[in-house]
This record gives C-alpha cells, structure tokens and sequence, in this order.
C-alpha cells in the first residue's frame, strides 16, 4: 500500500510515542490476551454518569435522555466523554466535522489504525443505550489495553461520531458524502453548518476531517440492535451481514376539497381515501414475498385536515429497506403501479417522488468471522442479522474494512426512553469489541 | 293559541304602528301581489358592497371573505347590513344573543310573524354567497314590500342570525339548544360568550333572545345549495326536505411506535395501516346501499409522524349524514364493528366515542307546498333536495314550521373563494322568497 511522506512521519511518531510509554515491550501470551476483559462495572457506572447529559429536570436514568446533535446536553455529554478518553489513557481531539478522535500508538510502524466508536448524541425522547453502549465500549477497550499494557501491532483509535441521529453527518464528512446543500439544512433547530462549529469543529476546513480511502485497517462498531430478534431468539451476540439500502419516496395526493355534506359520494374526489389504499398498498406489496424486507408509511398529512371537508390534498412518505438493493426497487416499482390505479379509481392524481436511495453497507466477512471466533471464545453464540436502522459503520465501507456487533434490545424499543440492554449485554458486547480487536491485530 | 298579556300588548302596539305608517289600507289585488318582483340589479350591488367587509387587502370579489363571526370584519359587516335594514324602512335590533331582528308590522291583530332571513359570517377563507344570498334576500323582501307599500296580514320579521359558521349559535340560542359549556368555547380565537358581547349581545340575559315555541307564524330561510345537483339537473330552485342527521364520532387508534427499519413487518403494530383499513370501511360502508347518505373522514392526525417511526397513533374524526337517522345509525354501527375487526386483524386498540348526534330537522310540507307554488308561478322549475349542511333553519323547527329554498352552487364549492351562485339564480331566489311569504301570509 501507498502511505504518503506526512503519513509516514505520522506513523513514525506513533512508534516512537509507543515505545516512549512502554508499548513496545513484547506481547502478553495469547492466553493472557484472550483472558483480558472490560471493566463491566465501570462501564455500566460511566453509562449512568453520561445520562444526566440530556436528562429532562428532576428526572432519573429511566426517563433517558434528549441529546440531540449540536445541543447544549450534547456539548456538555461530549465534554464529558472526552475527559473519560482523558481518563483511559489518551488524548482527544476534535476534528473539523466535530468528531472527537483518540489515537493509541501501535508497535509495528506503517501499520493502519484500527478505528472503534459510535456516537453519544440521541434522538429528541431517546434512550440511554442507542449508540452510547458502543462509543463507551470502545472507551472501555481503549482502557482495558491500557491498564493492562496490552500493546497492539497496530495504532488503535477511538471515535466518536458527531449528529449520528442527525443524518450520520460526522462519518459522511469524513467518508466525504455529505452535500454543502446538506450542511444547511436545520433540524432541532440549529443549522448543521453552524452546530458543527458549535461543537469545536471548523466548517470552512471539512476536507481536514476527511478519511482517505485505505486509510484504516479495520471498522469496527458495537451498537444496541433496535429490534428485537436477539432477545426473541435468546442469543447475546448478533454478527451484523450489513446495513439495509433505504429507498424514500414523498407521495402527493391531489383531489378536491369539499363540503362533506353536500358532496355526493360518487362525486368525490378524496385524497384521504386515496391514502388509505396507497398505505394499505405498501403493505400487501412488501409482505407480499417471504424476507426481512419492511416498508413503512411513517409521515403522513391531511389538508385542509376539518372534520366537515372532504380532503383534498395529502402528503405522506413511503420508505423501504432490506439488504437487497434489487427487491427494494421491485417493492418500490410494484408500489407505484399501485399508485397510478389507485389514483383512477379514486379521481385523484397522485405524485411520487424518490427522495432518497441509500446503498446497502456490506459487513466484511473476515471481520465478520473475528466477531464470531471473539464470541466463540468467550462462549458467547450469535447469529447473522441486517441492521434495518442507518450506522455511522455504512459510511466507513468506502474506507475500509467494516463489521458491527449487536446486543440484545429488551422488546425491541429504541429511540424511547423505555429502550434497554441489560448490563450483561452491554458488558458481552463489550468484551466481543476487545477480543475482535485483539483478533483484527494479528491481521 | 295562547297569546299571553305581554305579547297581547306588543302585537296590539304593532298593529297600531301600522296603521300609522298607512299599511292597513286594502289588500292589493292578487294580480298585483302575484306581479311583485325583487330588484334584483339592488340585489347584486348589495351582495357586491358586503362583501369588501372580510376581503383581503388589495382583494376583489372573487378572493371571497374571511368575515367570521365575532370579528371586526362580521362587526362592520352587520354594520353595513343594519343600516341596509333601516334603508328598507325597518329599524334592526340586536337580541341578547347578537343576532339583528327587524319587524315590521302586520294588518290583522293577534297574527304571528313571518320570519325570514339567514347569516353573513363566512368561514375563514370563505365566499359571497352562503348565508349573503338568504341575509340580502330577506331584506330585498323587506324592502320590496316597503317600496310597493304591500300590507301583509302577519308581520313580517327579518333576521340575521349571528354566528352560523361557528356552529349555528345565535339561532341555537334563540330555540335554548346552546349549553353554557358551549358558550366557553374558542374558536377563531374569540369565546364565544365574548363574542356575543363583542357584537352588541348580551351573554348575561341570553333567556331574552329565546324565542318561545309556537311564537312564529313560519320561517323561511333562503340559501345557496352548497352542492352541484341544482346545477345538474339544470334547475334553479331546490325545495329542501329537510336537514340531514348528523353523527360525529372521535376515533383513537393505539398501536406502537417503533423504529421504521429494525421492526419485521410481522411484529408491527401500526396505527396507521389501521386507519387506512377503517377510512377504507367508512367508504364501504356508506356506499354499501343505495341513498343520499355520505361518510368522511376529513380530520386525520398520526403520531409521531416521523417517517421513519412506524406509527404508533392516530387520532381520525367520522361523520355520517342522512336524513334518515335510523340509517346514520346504522351505518356508524357498521363502522363500530369493521373497526373492531381492524383492531384484532393490525393488533392496535381501537376507541370510538360519538361526539355529536345531530337530529334531522325535517321541513313542513305545508312550507314546501308554498314554495313550490311560488316557483311554479314564476315559471321556476323545483326539485326536491335534502341539506346536507346544517343551517339555522334546523334550530327553528322547535319554533314553528320551517322551510328552506335553495339556488344553485356552481360545480357545489362552498366554503370557497370559488364559491358562486349566478346573479340571475340569486334573484330568483329571492323573488320565490318574496312570494313564498305572501302565499304564507294568506294562512
């Protein structure tokens, strides 16, 4: 591989640096290694201290949290986090997306760092688990080596992605897929552009926290499955196959708004109506073949939206995932055709519109293959899943070698406060991150 | 009948009045009466000249009226209107409800008035025609008669009702139909019992504006159809059957709310495909006999409507309409039972409360009966129609009998900038209300 003259420098310096603390000296026995667990109490105590970081007032951990990006809870849970990396071992720093980033030096010169992290900000209403079990995780792995002068081949650094919830806006900087028409748009209200300077990164120099291609030996995240199969299915760990492709489309229902009195049925033309059929259509088309593909109508709005008035107008999204790009498109094709006869019977027009295609992110085998040999040793089963929610991880596919581990979601809730991994989970997870680190350094 | 002391005086004192103002001269002759027309040039200017009250600014006729009642629009317009009243040679005044009355004097002691009138509050965004066409009209008969010095047996009273649009207020209180927790109600931003004050009533002596079973000889109540089946069959004046029944029904539906990509279609509990299988079942079942009854839902909210949350809530209005309430009734409890159905199919709860029965207010064929005969004499063809919308009318038949003549709706938008009734159709309407009354005034 090409490791440019500032990148070999870099990479010099790492080894020196290592050798400095002590690093360099030979590796633990392989026993040794794979005996070396997370500080579970710890971890569990540092996920209770990062949750009053966007606890609503007088409220307790199970009330969870409101630390969407670029709030002030997220500024003060970031604060909090990077004193913690402080704490294990290792200096953060913020780059000009507004992630923060920690490096530990590997032995071995010209070897690639291998990247572990998730993000800490939430949903508005989030819970306590979403992302925070893995950025903490990686914290924990980064400690673990740490307190037990465990020195790896390779440079091991920890990140934590900035707006993960916000549109995985940190790591798409960094993979250098976010559009500057994307930086301006508002959410919880704050302009992207403008809470990524508000977290301490620098919006007129992106291209500085851009991750070249190649740059990374590994991309590993630990992350709460959000749904609920691996609690139904009674196994601790969940070896991610890859990140489903999402296809959105925002439909537009135009009929005629009238007195719902005076009109007449048969004169009608009833956009809610024609809603109706079109929800009930995404339905029947996805379930219509076996898979775990889903489509949802989740946004959906009424116009002029009185009792007494025919409506006349609706607008409503469609979105539809499964691993499968292919049957994603026929789902959606399938649906659209619906639409257009729907919209004959009921004298209306209907407008589709795709606003969004996101590939499938492809976990990497060989990374997939650590995970389970980690979870094997530590005598944990798993089993193979798609993720059917957006990772940081789908953007990191183009930079290098992907996998993601999950733990169990009680039921399947997230993005609520009621969501939750029981502390031996979270500890699994924990564990399995370390033990695949370990692994992924031999490579 | 009962006429008691009070009433004896007051009709007796009218009766006096006019035999000073020279009305109790003999009858003119049939002929002559049967000859008598509305100016209906006078009709148009004055349509024309109401409706800059509630127009946007820079606005013209044809962008319609927001004149709602309780506003400083509806204040000025019945200012405008009040001082037409006095034109017409009445002097209007204000009840304890806000509603303008004007009298005018009959020839034969001990006779009841004829009452005749309608509204000039539109809805937010409203037209020229609903409620103006009947308003203008009763006066254009006042006036008539004055002009032609046309004595009538009854007195005749005109009334412009106040409040129609926010739910038939100042008619519903002179039939003590309106309860005191209504009267707390806001809408538009005023309460109610505010904006009775607000236009000259007076909310703590209401009783005053109640008008006592049997105190009217017969109301009659010109307006505009608000539907397109006039303009269809090609027939200037609609004789009303009656006002249909309406049942208004509140709908909650439970499910839960969950991550749009991580939950299997399988596991969903989705509020919203419930809804669309229940506005489908609405369809159904309204349309399952033949008849003029309708079903809508207009009023649809989903929550948390995010488009990729699976919904967990939804929240819909149903109304169902038809003269023949044992129809409504049994189409809602139809509807009652697809939804139970639905529930148990989706695996969501599903609440439905009845929120209004309105009874139907069927019109006198007596009222009928004149109102074709007057058509006829006029060359006018008639058909016979239901209203699908509430009027004041239905709060009058607890009064006397009742009877509504309507003018056609282009292509039926009412509630409308669009909303138009052809000057010619106008004028003719309030010629067959002109000879309406005087055949009402030979019983």
């Amino acid at each position: 591989m090409d490791v440019n003259p500032f990148r070999r420098r870099l990479l010099a310096g790492f080894a020196a640096t290592a050798a400095a603390l002590g690093l360099a000296r030979p590796a633990l026995s392989a026993d040794a290694r794979s005996a070396l667990r997370i500080d579970s109490a710890r971890l569990q105590k540092r996920l209770e201290d990062l949750s009053v970081f966007g606890r609503k007032p007088g409220g307790s951990f199970a009330d969870g949290v409101s630390r969407f990006a670029y709030s002030d809870a997220d500024i003060a849970g970031r604060a909090f986090v990077m004193d913690m990396i402080r704490k294990a071992g290792a200096e953060p720093r913020i780059d000009a997306a507004g992630n923060i980033l920690a490096l530990r030096a590997g032995t071995k010169a010209g070897l690639k760092p291998i990247l572990i992290g998730s993000h800490i900000d939430s949903v508005p209403g989030g819970g306590n688990f979403d992302g925070q079990v893995g950025s903490l995780s990686a914290i924990e792995v980064l400690q673990t080596l740490n307190d037990g002068k465990v020195a790896l081949r390779h440079p091991l650094e920890v990140v934590i992605w900035s707006n993960e919830e916000g549109g995985t806006i940190g790591s798409g900087l960094a993979a250098g897929v976010v559009s500057a028409e994307a930086l301006e748009v508002t959410l919880n209200g704050v302009k992207r552009i403008d809470g990524i300077r508000r977290v301490g990164g620098d919006p007129d120099h992106l291209e500085q926290a851009r991750m070249a291609p190649g740059s990374r030996h590994a991309y590993v995240e630990l992350h709460i499955e959000q749904s609920g199969q691996l609690e139904k299915a009674g196994i601790p760990i969940g070896v991610v196959d890859g990140i489903v492709c999402i296809d959105e489309y925002e439909v537009e229902i135009r009929g005629t708004p009238n007195h719902a009195g005076t009109t007449p049925m048969a004169e009608r033309h009833n956009a809610l109506l024609a809603a109706a059929k079109l929800v009930q259509a995404v339905q029947d088309e996805v379930v219509r073949e076996p898979g775990r593909q889903v489509g949802t109508v989740g946004h959906l709005e009424v116009f002029p939206n009185a009792r007494n008035v025919v409506p006349g107008l609706v607008r409503h999204s469609i979105e539809i995932r499964d691993l499968d790009a292919a049957k994603v498109r026929a789902i959606g094709d399938r649906v659209l055709a619906r639409a257009q006869a729907i919209a004959t019977e009921t004298g209306t027009v209907i407008d589709i519109r795709q606003v969004e295609h996101d590939a499938p992110a492809i976990a990497t085998p060989l990374i997939q293959k650590s995970i389970e040999a980690a979870s094997a040793a530590l005598g944990l089963a798993t089993m193979h899943l798609p993720s059917g929610a957006g990772h940081d991880a789908q953007n990191m596919t183009s930079i290098c070698p992907m996998g993601m581990i999950f733990v169990p979601s009680v039921k399947g809730v997230s993005h609520s406060p009621r969501e939750l991994t029981p502390w031996a989970d979270c500890a699994n997870g924990a564990n399995v991150l370390l033990q695949t680190v370990l692994r992924l350094d031999q490579g």
